[in-house]
């Protein structure tokens, strides 16, 4: 070992490992060590370059929090996080897509046609949707955890003016797989650009701007649980969200409607007399193990 | 960009950079970009182990100080600061080696000759050598930061009962580049293995020893600065150094001297009467710019 080189310092690193380890620990950790190595070697990493990335996830850790987590805004912007999504979904079933720092791990449960915007004022959106399998029939009782931005465009978490449960619900599906609520049209927003993150899109001359979407966690037994978006086909940054979340499958249209059609059967009947808007959003689960 | 796949998400990162970014900030981001893309895939990594990695990141900030950095330490584990260090050494100049976290801002002066152990017991060492060029000329007046750890195994900035000036010293050599001090032996020790590079290391198989050593920074004008150690040649782990940092020119022999010898001109003189060691480690810079 102390005949290391840059040339073969992967392999030493390889070779350190003790017999008796984990194969897939193994595995990903010399491919990781191999990847970084690989990485330094080819920009000829500097000095100075190694500081400043060492720096960058120093200011990362101090500024990490329950409620604002920079690691894995970092591996959102970087495209990992959307990259792991895609490699682990099932082409018959819902695109995934980011998770974010956003959700909360206590939802106050919402029933089926309830409202989530409860006193916020903006533009009134009617949800709904159907949860299937792959071969398009309905599961009944999935569990829909869903959260979303105010329209000042700050999840709960961000903002001291919010209670920690606005904009956030968990809905059991109906024994058809139907699911149905209503809200106000979350906003487009910036991920939080004052951290190193924010040093990185400036440095890659990027914005921090994400297009509007409403979160799902979707979960039912036997299924694979999916976390998704869904986004209007409407949105400026739907070709420059900056973490890379958006699948063609995802966006919908929010179809206007007119004043006084407001159906009958949610929260909000009778208190929605102007025009408002309507999302099908209809989400299909894989199953836990293919068949 | 809504057209992402796992198999474009490279390309489209790299496309989505700014016209007027920094050139070679620019080629680093993709890079790293492309090498994390091309581990995920290449271990399709679950998102179990991505939120795991994510968690070691957190678990790493949270224990990071400016006493202790846990991300230093982990791009040591990793081989990444010694592969840093290799890409950039002068191969006419002596080996650079990690410069490590216990490093301390203020070293106090220590005068040529003097006694770095001050009131600390063990086996008395005699460093000498002299400070050259890649021609072999010796470099006058250059300057040497000097520390180690205490007999305990534990870094003054470790260890509550050190003042944290305890073995470190900054010396300038005479005008023909010789240096020479005093100390007691520097003990093997363990990086520090109660966080998540513990962990790493324990999956590994591997032990958090790194062999005895000295450290150095030496710098002097017009010359490159080299942070570098030495190690003894009878230590049982300089063939597995946690961190990578042996490099044969390193290893020096500290040749036992007899009870009585000790020479005249040191701070101890007339103090050291048994036996003690003696290590002789000149230092060789590299020019700052290439002929």
């Amino acid at each position: 070992m102390r005949n290391v080189t840059k040339d073969n310092i992967t392999e030493v690193f390889a070779a350190y490992f003790g017999e008796d380890t984990d194969p897939r620990t193994r595995q990903v950790l010399i491919a990781l060590a191999r990847h970084i190595h690989d990485f330094a070697r080819e920009v000829n990493l500097s000095h100075d370059e190694w500081r400043k990335g060492l720096e960058f996830l120093e200011w990362a850790g101090r500024i990490t929090t329950p409620e604002r987590n920079e690691f894995v805004l970092l591996s959102d912007v970087l495209g990992l996080s959307s990259l792991v999504d895609m490699m682990h979904s099932t082409p018959e079933a819902t695109s995934s897509s980011v998770l974010g720092p956003f959700h909360v791990s206590n939802p106050p449960a919402l029933e089926i046609g309830g409202d989530m915007k409860r006193d916020f004022e903006g533009e009134v959106l009617l949800v709904e949707g159907t949860v299937r399998d792959t071969s398009g029939k309905p599961i009944p009782r999935a569990m829909i955890d869903i959260w979303q931005t105010a329209p000042n465009g700050m999840y709960s978490s961000q903002d001291p003016d919010q209670d920690i449960h606005s904009f956030h619900g968990l809905m059991t599906c109906d024994w058809e797989g139907r699911y149905a609520f209503t809200t106000v049209r979350p906003v487009s927003y910036t991920v939080p650009d004052d951290g190193p993150v924010g040093e990185i899109l400036r440095a890659a001359g990027r914005h921090p701007w994400r297009p509007s979407h409403l979160h799902y966690i979707v979960s039912a037994p036997g299924h694979r649980q999916l976390v998704t978006e869904v986004f209007p086909d409407d949105d400026p940054y739907l070709d420059q969200d900056t973490v890379f979340g958006v699948r063609d499958d995802l966006v919908m249209t929010y179809v206007p409607q007119p004043a006084g059609s407001f159906p009958e059967g949610f929260a909000l009947s009778g208190k929605v007399e102007g025009s408002y808007s309507r999302v099908d959003f209809d989400l299909v689960l894989a199953p836990l193990h293919e068949a």
